[in-house]
């Protein structure tokens, strides 16, 4: 285990028992009589990560007063829409390593892929149905519905530099932040009916708590392509490039660039039959310096985070919280 | 429009108002306030079809006198669900035209197939969670499910020729009867708490027609797909022996023909660099007779499918239901 590793166990610790109650959940729900599909699923459960969707749900839930007996069912749910939102990624990009594993689309082919995703969606719905109320299933359908409009909005804007920071922030924002932030309301503000004012000021706190998160999280990601080392990232870097995707850190260095370099690096997105453009962008371009510039637009984000949250009544759930926040900055989930 | 077409047309005349109002509720469905997202799901409106397996949920309700205000709804839910394993089946079969319109993954890409499929999963569970109960959400998620896992299954099958018929029943089952016997069941069943033993019976037995019309409809399609002219079919043909699927009908040739014959079928599949697959099964063996032996089965579940509701009380959307059957042998949906 690693000594970052070792930071991410400490800061869920608040929520450790309902972690594993939710880890049960889950296994149980990643199964299926059919050998083929077990097979498959049985991999999946390798490359399932650290959790933190679930873990930010269950810590929200603790750090607000919430927590039920369905909560670890919650956080299950949204640990396999997220599940199913990497697996359709993962075709999507054409990726090769996810957290070290081979990712489904090359240990089997992308047929295999859209179906196991298909298969861990209408697991998870059905997974939610189990629940007493459906707060929970009305949530996570609008949210996945808004992250594939985030996903379809990025593939049409892909080679197009004339995105603006707004444009960015919403495609990333419905793209990750989205299921985030939902994550932290399901936990605040579950089982939603007959609650109080301050429920609902908790209920709106953390999903704002949870986008901002997210949004930070999603820019870190965007400079760790760019920049990254795939060993101790965990995934194929430098994919973006490949993929037309035109990142908050490309587009800063781009911003900040002369006509010369602006077109140095279209080029290097467009020209056919290049290899490894992450890399060449470093030539003709300050990388490093639209980078800094993304990650200081991440910190603004935590921050803003934080200052949100700061008011909750003091606990380690609240603290572990406020910690994620900066951890984000520090590296990817 | 065609002969065909008219003679539908009458078959679901029954619930003309009701499929009116189901039409409504799937167009207002399938919007998004994304420009992007919106112009794919005008595409997609374009190869709607017939809509039988709605039609079919609201003449299984007409004719076990279940119908509610709620019947429409539903009846969109499941064809925005067809929907979306259709818009991921052609990224799977990679088909160049669905209904006379080329497919979404041709027109943009495999990239939005995917997600395009996975927005109008999630939109018909956030549509059925508008139902009074959520027992047609629990089966339809449940129905997905089993889908996928049919899916899954014949990709690992593919290239199998030890499949026998239980095997490949199974998985066609799996793939296509499945949901038409989910709508048929909803149609008598929703909204499931208590009721009768009468209506339990109707439950049980519109079930089971729906999954032989089903288990039917698959087996004349895939027939189709060996012989049929694309003009009539309406899609692309040919397909499945380009994709390595061993259906019944080739099946029936493979049982039948001697080792010689066996070979030089194993090889039209399996040779590389080879086109026109299914125009070389006509040269190495006896399709026709194969096609012959599918049909027969294809027959005797649709028999199978009538004598289950021939006791249902006289209605016309009794008699449109024992047509379809016979339609289904027919021509494709």
């Amino acid at each position: 285990m690693s000594a970052k590793d070792v930071v991410l166990r400490g800061l869920i610790s608040p929520v450790k028992g309902l972690m594993e109650e939710a880890r049960v959940v889950l296994e149980q729900g990643i199964t299926d009589p059919s050998p083929a599909a077990q097979d498959m699923l049985d991999h999946i459960s390798r490359f399932r990560g650290k959790q933190m969707r679930g873990a930010l749900l269950l810590l929200s839930g603790e750090a607000t007063g919430a927590t039920s007996d369905e909560h670890p069912t919650m956080a299950a749910v949204v640990e396999m829409i997220h599940l199913a939102t990497l697996v359709h990624d993962d075709v999507l990009d054409g990726a090769e390593v996810r957290r070290r594993v081979a990712c489904v689309n090359q240990r089997w082919d992308n047929q295999v892929a859209v179906l196991l995703g298909d298969f861990l969606y209408t697991r998870a719905f059905g997974l939610s149905l189990n629940l007493r109320s459906t707060y929970c299933s009305q949530v996570l359908s609008d949210t996945s519905r808004k992250i594939c409009v985030g996903e379809i909005e990025q593939s049409t804007m892909r080679y197009n530099f004339d995105l603006n920071q707004e444009d960015y922030e919403r495609i990333a924002g419905a793209k990750t932040a989205c299921l985030i932030s939902a994550a932290c309301e399901l936990g605040a503000r579950y089982p939603e009916h007959g609650f109080s004012e301050e429920r609902d000021r908790y209920g709106d706190d953390m999903a704002a708590f949870g986008w901002a998160v997210g949004l930070a999280f999603q820019i870190v990601d965007d400079c760790l392509d760019l920049e990254g080392d795939p060993e101790k990232v965990g995934k194929s870097v430098g994919t973006d490039a490949e993929d037309g995707k035109v990142t908050l850190p490309i587009l800063c260095a781009y911003w900040d660039a002369d006509e010369a370099t602006r077109s140095a690096i279209r080029d290097v997105y467009t020209k056919p039959d290049l290899d490894r453009r992450a890399v060449r962008l470093h030539d003709v371009c300050d990388v490093a310096r639209g980078v800094e510039f993304a990650m200081a637009r991440a910190r603004e984000l935590v921050d803003s985070a934080s200052a949100r949250i700061k008011e909750l009544p003091a606990s380690d759930a609240r603290d572990a919280l406020l910690q994620i926040g900066d951890y984000v900055l520090e590296r990817r989930w």
